[in-house]
């Protein structure tokens, strides 16, 4: 089938029952399907939406496209969850059935107010010329999980952006709702954050553009989120266009970060001493990052892995991307940690601990051959060691990916998965590297499922996240020195999170 | 919506895409969704089909019409599992798409050959004039999970029944296949077992009926099922139009049970010392109970918890119905018991443990006062008590599940649901009860979950299930008595199977 513009955005009405059931029959049945993290019932997954703790409950939404894996009519998927690692699947909140988001009901975010959750979403519009038009709307959430639109859009996109306008994320500080959008300026073609406050959600003052940073920024900023960790304003974003000597990326967009001194959002004025932003995950595949302040005190952030304008594998099974698992972030000296949520470690069943024992003159240890390749590896290496760690690599390490690291003075840890199955986004390269701090010992913390693989360096002061496509002969973990070498750690199991 | 004929047969493709998503999202949000059986995506579920273990996996499926609470055009909905607790959903994986299953793919078996899985089901065809024509249909179920149906039908009805000929159970026992089938004949317009044999799936011999009871077994007799537990023939299967003289029911149709001496499918002979049939479950709420004999030595049942012509509460949510937990037969001393499998255990948050302590003199004892209602009790009661046990009750046990009990001389455990919530099933009774051991200590193990609790007496030797539909508010468990009254128990918290 082909994916004509018009197939894309027609109406769920035009496809039939039969359609959907098969294509979620055809997804169920996946080999590449994640076990304990969140993807699509059927067809495309984009950004992370509306992440909020509400009546006891935590709630997600993701951006989805149920037909195929492409970007057509956009809805918001429902999930809510006790613990942030089970999710339990709501089915589609917010559909796009208004003349305000007749074109997909694009990314937002949500925040509680009194005893309902309210939602600020984009609403796609394109005319008969196929202009678009984006409206900022609202929508409530009540206790039942049932939604309603508000009747009218919140404001209209402003004089001096063009209709690259979106992403709203909802704020409430000194009694004030602030709303952040990604932007480009119609006059420069640049890319910005736009500003709007209100005192009640009905009157919006442009407050113009949020002064973050002297760089240029591309020619358009998606997805900005604020949110405070530890005490410091962190705002993350995804410059698209973004001039690499600004900063070094290879993704074609990076998803980004700057932890900033000083917030004056009513001055709309964010200080930082950071020269430049910084890559939010050192791997391949993250974007769309939201991150919120929970009640609990902590900041969480959850990503898309996945990348716009990407083909994927899984696209020849009519299913697309997945959500990463949930990350506390933490600030420390100046430097931003991301780690796993507490409740990720009840998914561990008995573990296997590993050390090389009378192993340690091989040259290649295979420290696990195990089918299951749904499985956390927690692995310290120590000072003055040197070698490669193959996750899904088959006997004769033909294919794997590829963890090479050196703990001794130019410590390092590379990841390349151009062997580690089904060939995709070749052209951004198939290795990331990261430096790391000389002679000292690498703490790893990696979550391998199925397709998708997050690494945790050194407690989340480096996070690397990718899909890849193995085939199912590719069970083995190796660990290959040409030198006699040290390790310490254990691997789990992980069960299912559905 | 009226659920004409037409409405109810018409193709998947007649259904748009935009009302099965409606219909996934409204019941994804129902309050009465079990949260560890498992339930349909949307629409209606009955009976266990092709339950198996093929390719070191657990396979269920269910009879399935993915668009209602009614009973239209049937599919077979597949699950898989590691343990017969947490089951995957895998879609649809048999669709009524032939001109030998047109109207329904009905109920079946599965069975392991080689290196795949055969299922055998009933094609349900109608021809023009709305005359039933049921074919008993094979397909191939690979490693893959894909399937592939036979070109044609193992073979047609035969002359000596009627168009109620359905439901077969394919079994390999001394080199030869044997197939069961509920049948109608059509001189006597009584339910009969029907039996066929064949060494190669291809050519199918009439076996006739199969000699085991000299009663009457009503109009029809659906879902036969034979099965070996601890060396006895188990003859399962559900007859309609019993004569309440044969053996006494409440429910409109009974699912029940035979324990064999001798078993001889050749010579179409299963012959019993037990009297008459016997209730299954002794509960309101089971029919179409599925059992196999599995490669680890076990024999395993499940069941449908909903019956034929009732109406539901969730009728209204636009779904019905759920699968009983796989339960582990054995015959001791004659008796048949149904227990629960290891694997539940592993779904037990940290326990309460229950015992009377300073409460003992209270008269309505509250043991549990908890808005989760997944949940496990399992309760001592010793010898010379009496009382009621409420489950989902409120604070003034004006609602409430009501298990009234005596540990006495005439010992006897019941069940009422008359003010459990939402009324339904009226007419058959609301109460149902059975005799105990006079002067022994009763032992519950008692699963709730929502809107389904299964209780399981003293070890297994009775099992009661039921549906029930409380309110918001029922979220007490309270002891009640007359009397001083002793007990020990524990509860148990139960985690979400998805």
């Amino acid at each position: 089938m082909e994916w004509t513009r018009a197939k894309r955005y027609q109406a769920y009405s035009n496809w039939t029952a039969a359609e959907l059931l098969s294509l979620q029959q055809q997804v169920a049945t996946s080999d590449y399907l994640p076990h304990y993290h969140v993807s699509p019932l059927s067809g495309l997954l984009n950004d992370p939406n509306g992440f909020s703790f509400f009546n006891n409950q935590w709630h997600l939404f993701y951006q989805a496209f149920p037909f195929g894996a492409v970007h057509g009519l956009k809805s918001w998927f429902h999930l809510v969850s006790d613990d942030l690692v089970h999710w339990k699947q709501q089915g589609l909140a917010l559909k796009p059935d208004t003349i305000y988001d007749s074109h997909g009901a694009y990314s937002g975010s949500a925040h509680v107010i009194k005893d309902k959750l309210f939602i600020m979403y984009t609403g796609n519009v394109r005319d008969k010329d196929w202009q678009r038009h984006p409206y900022q709307n609202g929508a409530w959430l009540d206790k039942n999980n049932r939604l309603t639109k508000l009747q009218r859009p919140l404001f209209d996109q402003p004089e001096h952006t063009t209709d690259h306008f979106r992403d709203p994320q909802l704020l409430y500080l000194n009694n004030t709702y602030y709303a952040l959008l990604g932007a480009q300026d119609k006059e420069t073609l640049s890319g910005k954050i736009a500003l709007f406050c209100s005192k009640n959600l009905h009157d919006w003052q442009d407050l113009g553009y949020l002064d973050f940073t002297n760089n240029d920024m591309g020619y358009m900023v998606e997805c900005p989120n604020l949110v405070l960790v530890d005490n410091k304003p962190l705002l993350i974003f995804c410059p698209q266009g973004l001039n690499k000597k600004i900063m070094n990326y290879d993704n074609i967009y990076p998803n980004v970060f700057i932890i900033g001194d000083t917030l004056n959002l009513a001055g709309a004025s964010f200080t930082s001493r950071q020269a430049a932003p910084l890559n939010f995950d050192e791997g391949f595949d993250v974007y769309a990052t939201q991150a919120f302040n929970a009640p609990d005190g902590n900041a969480y952030a959850v990503s898309w892995v996945g990348l716009p304008d990407i083909s994927y594998p899984t696209d020849q099974e009519n299913w697309a991307h997945c959500l990463s698992q949930v990350k506390e972030l933490r600030i420390k000296d100046g430097c931003l940690y991301q780690r796993p949520v507490p409740a990720m470690a009840q998914l561990r069943t008995a573990g296997k601990h590993l050390t090389p024992g009378n192993n340690k003159i091989s040259e290649k240890n295979c420290l696990i051959d195990h089918p299951s390749q749904h499985f956390e590896l927690k692995l310290t290496i120590p000072a003055g060691q040197a070698g490669t760690l193959h996750l899904a690599a088959d006997k004769l390490l033909t294919h794997s990916l590829a963890l090479e690291f050196s703990t001794s003075k130019k410590a390092f840890l590379s990841v390349d998965r151009q062997n580690a199955g089904a060939p995709f986004a070749k052209k951004y390269g198939t290795k990331r590297s990261v430096k790391l701090p000389a002679d000292t010992s690498l703490v790893l913390d990696i979550f391998f499922d199925n397709s998708i693989c997050e690494i945790f360096v050194n407690n989340g002061s480096h996070v690397l996240t990718l899909r890849l496509f193995p085939s199912k002969k590719q069970q083995k973990i190796i660990l290959e020195s040409s030198q006699f070498i040290d390790y310490n750690g254990t691997w789990w199991n992980l069960k299912p999170i559905n």
